[in-house]
C-alpha cells in the first residue's frame, strides 16, 4: 500500500468512528503534512482519494469537509425476470469462476466458502483424528445406502430447531447439499420438465437444472420477503410446473428469511397444484435471529417437501456431508442416490456426528452467527464507502451473502473479467439468472474476514466499478481483450 | 460347532491334504471313537455329514471310503440373453441385499467388499492421520472441480501400467467408480437411449441405467473371453445404441480378462458405429498376471473411451476415491460432475495420494493379488465339495468374484430368501440381468477370508441348494413365507 492510500485509510477510519463529525472541516494539507511527516502532494493525493470515495467534499478556498453522512442505500426492488420457462445458460462463466477457486493468490469474493479458520472448529479436527484412530475398519468399508445411523440421529435432533420432525429413518445422507438437491431433482423430474426458481437463484442450482435438461422458470422475488406468491401462482396456472426450488431461510443470494405466513401460502399453493417443493435450507442455521426460522418442511403434511441441507456452510465444505428428508419420495431418492453415487465417505460422517453430539456444533454456530452478522455490517459500510451513489443493497437476515445492485450501465461481467487480472474474483449477478439477467448486480461473500487486505480489495472493486461507469466502452474492450487472452 | 461337525472337518481336511488317498478305506467307527474320545454316534454323524458333502462313500459291510476325486467343474457356456433393449428391473432385490449389508451378524457373500483387514493397509491409516494433522485448512475447504492435483498425478502414473497415457489434466476425480460411471453415462446419454452391456452385468451398473431411464441390451458373453464381438456387431446393426459398458479386465461377475485382440475388435466396432465405450476398470489392477492387462483406453485414438476406475477394490471402499478419463467428453463430464455432486472430500484424496506416492499401494496390491488368487482356489474347492454335481464354475483371471451356474431347477432367488433367515446373504444371478435371467446362478465374494466360519457358511449354502433340488416347491413356499415375514 502506498503512503497516500495509507493516510487516506487512516482518515476514513477517523471519519467512520466519528472523530471528524459530519460536515466538519478537515485539517489543512500543510498541517497534515507536518503531523504525518509526508509530502504536501501525498496529502493532496489522499484527499483526492477520499473525495472519490464520497467521504469528503472540497469547498473552494476553505479546504475539505466531511461529506454529509449517506443513509444506507435502499434495498433492491422486487425482481422482474422473464416469466417463461427457459434453458439455463451461463455455464462457461461458472466454470471460469470455479477454475479460479484454487489459485491461492486470488481473493475469492465470488465463491460460497464459509470461514473455516475459527478456533471453535478445532474440535472437529480432533474428532476426525479420533475417528481414524478408533474406527479403522469402519472408515475403510462401504457405508450403508442411507448413510451412518449415528449421524442421521444427530441430524434429526438438530432439525427440531427448525420445526422439522423427522426420524433417522426419514433422512438420507448425501455428499453435501448440492448432491442432496441433485438427487431430489433426479427423483422427481424428467428431462424437459419445468421447475420454478426464485430470481435471482444460486448458480449451482441453476447449472444442475441445465445438466439434467430441466427448464427453469424464474419467479419475481422480493429481496426482503422472498418469492412472489402471486407470480408463482400465475406461473403454476400457465405452465405444467413440476416443483419449485426455494431457499426460504437466509436466501442465497438475497439474504431474506421468508415470513412464516408466506411459507405456508407457498405450501398450500404446492398442495393445490400438486407440485413438489425442493427446500434448500443450507444457510437456515445461520439466521441472525434465535431460535432459527422454521422450515417449510415443518408444515408439510403430505410429504411433498424434499428438505435439503448440509454442514457445508455451518461447519466445513470439505466434509461433504449433506442430507435430504425426502418425504413421500424416499424410495425414488434412495434409488437415485444409488444410481448417481451409491454410498458416501464414512470418516467425515462419523467426525461431524461426534462434533454435534459433543456440543461443539452449537458453540461453533453461535460464534459464526455473530461473526457473519458483524462482517455483513462492515462489508455493507464498505459498499457505501467505495461504490458509487445509486446502489441498492440487501439487508441479509442471516447467512453471509450480500447482494449489490449497481447502476444500470455497469456490466459486472466485464468488470469481473478485468478484476481477474488483479487476482480478484467476483460473482456477477448474471450467474444467478437462467438467461443472464442482473449483469449490473454482484454477490459478495462476507465470510471473508473484513481485514485490511479485503478492505483494499473492496476499494479496488469500487474503482473498477467507477471506471465502468465513466468509460463503459473502454471497459468492454478491455474485457474482450482479457477474454481473448484468457482463452489462448 | 458341535462335536461331530468338528470331527467331520478334521477328516475332510485330511482327505483334502491327501493323508487319506483317493478310494482309501477310512478308520472304522469304533477306532475313531476311541482315538478321539467321542461316542459311536458322534462318529456316525460325522461320517454321514462327510457323505452328504460327497467326500466319502459308504460300502455295505466294509465301512467308508474316500470318494473318487472330482474334476474341476466345467466353465459355464457362452451366455444367451434376450438380445433386445429392455428396461432394467430387479431394484427391490438389490435394495434388500444392500439393506442387509450393515447387519454385522450377516455373512455377506453377495456384496463386493474387498478385504480391508490386511496389515499392508496400515500405512493408509497413518497417512489419513497425517493428512488431518498437517492440512486442517485444506481438508475443511472445497476441493477443485476436477479433484486434487497431487492425486491426479499419482493416478496418471499408475495408469501407465495398463498402457493408458493420460496427464493429470485428463483425469476427473469422482466419488468412487460408481460415480465415475454414472457421470460418464449422464454426460453421453439421454433418457430413452440404449446402451449395450455384457451379460451377466454388475447390478450396480444395471441400476444406474434404470435410474437414468436408459435401456439395456444384454450381449452374449463368454466366461473366458468376454463379450461376443459378433453379437455386439449384430446388435449395433439393428439398434441405435449409444455406447457399450465393458468390464474387460477381471470382469465382474465372470472374472475373465478379454484378450487384447478382442479388445481392439470392440474398439474398431465402436469407431465404425460411432459409439462411446464406458470402460469399467475397477478390478483391472487385481489381475493374476503381472504386468496387469491393458485397457481399451490404451488403444483409443479418438477419445471415445471413458475409462472409469477407483481405489475401492484395490485399497478401500470407504475412501470413495474414483476417477474417469473422459477423453473427448471432458467438458460434458465436468459439467455433469458439477450438476450431480460438485466436489469431493479432500482428506481421503490426499491420504490415498500419499499411500501411492510412498510405495505402499504397490506393496499392498502385490499382497492382495496373491491372497485373492489363493482364496478363489479354496472357494472353488468348496463349491466342488459342498455343491451338487452338474455345476459350472468360472476360472477368474483376477479380481475376487466367482460365478457358479447351478442346475436349471435351482431358483437362487428363493434360496437367497431362505438363507437370509440363517444370516447368510448371497447374490442370485438374476441381479446381474436386466430382465432377471440367471436365477440358477450365484456370485460369491471370495474376498471374505476362507476361514472355518466361511467354510461352514459355504456348507450351509450347499445344503440349501440341495434342498432346493430335492423339494423345489417347498423352497418356494418357504421363500414366499419369508418374504411376507420380511415385509411386515
Amino acid at each position: 500500500m502506498t503512503r497516500y492510500q495509507h493516510l487516506a485509510d487512516l482518515l476514513a477510519a477517523r471519519i467512520e468512528q466519528g472523530l471528524y463529525g459530519e460536515k466538519e472541516k478537515l485539517p489543512s494539507v500543510r498541517t497534515l503534512s507536518q503531523q504525518h511527516g509526508v509530502s504536501i502532494s501525498t496529502v493532496q493525493q489522499a484527499y483526492r482519494l477520499l473525495e472519490s470515495r464520497r467521504l469528503i467534499v472540497p469547498q473552494p478556498r476553505s479546504g475539505y469537509f466531511v461529506a454529509p453522512r449517506q443513509a444506507l442505500p435502499p434495498v433492491p426492488a422486487m425482481t422482474r425476470p422473464a416469466q417463461r420457462p427457459v434453458e439455463v445458460t451461463q455455464w462457461d462463466q461458472v466454470l471460469t469462476m470455479l477454475d479460479a477457486r484454487h489459485d491461492k493468490t486470488i481473493t475469492a469474493f465470488g465463491g460460497g466458502s464459509p470461514d473455516v479458520e475459527q478456533p471453535t472448529l478445532r474440535p472437529l479436527w480432533r474428532e476426525m483424528s479420533r475417528v481414524i484412530q478408533h474406527n479403522p475398519g469402519e472408515i475403510f468399508s462401504y457405508d450403508s445406502l442411507p448413510g451412518r445411523r449415528e449421524l442421521r440421529e444427530q441430524i434429526a435432533r438438530l432439525m427440531l430447531d427448525g420445526g422439522t420432525i423427522a426420524s433417522a429413518d426419514d433422512i438420507v445422507v448425501t455428499s453435501g447439499c448440492h448432491a442432496a438437491l441433485s438427487i431430489a431433482l433426479l427423483a422427481v423430474c424428467k428431462p424437459g420438465d419445468i421447475v420454478a426458481v426464485e430470481s435471482p437463484c444460486y448458480y449451482g442450482t441453476m447449472q444442475m437444472l441445465r445438466g439434467f435438461d430441466i427448464k427453469a422458470i424464474e419467479i419475481p422475488t422480493d429481496p426482503q420477503t422472498g418469492i412472489s406468491v402471486e407470480a408463482l401462482e400465475m406461473a403454476l396456472e400457465q405452465w405444467p410446473i413440476k416443483g419449485v426450488i426455494l431457499v426460504a431461510n437466509c436466501n442465497n443470494p438475497l439474504g431474506f428469511v421468508m415470513p412464516d405466513a408466506r411459507k405456508r401460502q407457498v405450501l398450500s399453493l404446492a398442495q393445490r397444484y400438486d407440485i413438489a417443493i425442493f427446500e434448500d435450507d443450507i444457510y437456515g442455521e445461520l439466521a441472525n435471529d434465535y431460535p432459527r426460522p422454521r422450515t417449510l418442511k415443518s408444515w408439510d403434511i403430505d410429504g411433498r417437501v424434499l428438505l435439503c441441507s448440509s454442514f457445508t456452510k455451518t461447519v466445513a465444505p470439505g466434509l461433504r456431508v449433506g442430507w435430504v428428508v425426502p418425504g413421500r419420495y424416499r424410495d425414488r431418492v434412495l434409488h437415485m442416490k444409488y444410481a448417481a453415487s451409491a454410498t458416501n465417505v464414512p470418516s467425515t460422517q462419523l467426525a461431524v456426528a461426534a462434533f454435534v453430539r459433543e456440543g461443539h456444533y452449537h458453540r461453533h454456530l453461535r460464534k459464526m452467527r455473530q461473526i457473519y452478522q458483524a462482517n455483513i455490517e462492515i462489508y455493507s459500510g464498505w459498499c457505501r464507502q467505495y461504490f458509487p451513489c445509486g446502489i441498492c443493497l440487501t439487508r441479509p437476515q442471516g447467512g453471509y451473502m450480500l447482494w449489490v445492485e449497481l447502476p444500470e450501465e455497469v456490466d459486472m461481467v466485464c468488470v469481473a473479467t478485468q478484476l481477474r487480472r488483479l487476482k480478484i474474483q467476483v460473482a456477477p449477478g448474471s450467474l444467478f439468472s437462467a438467461s443472464g439477467k442482473y449483469r449490473n448486480c454482484l454477490r459478495i461473500n462476507c465470510a471473508l474476514p473484513p481485514d485490511e487486505k479485503h478492505r483494499a480489495v473492496m476499494a479496488q472493486l469500487g474503482e473498477a466499478i467507477y471506471r465502468a461507469i465513466e468509460a463503459p466502452e473502454e471497459s468492454v474492450v478491455m474485457a474482450n481483450g482479457a477474454i481473448n487472452g484468457f482463452r489462448q
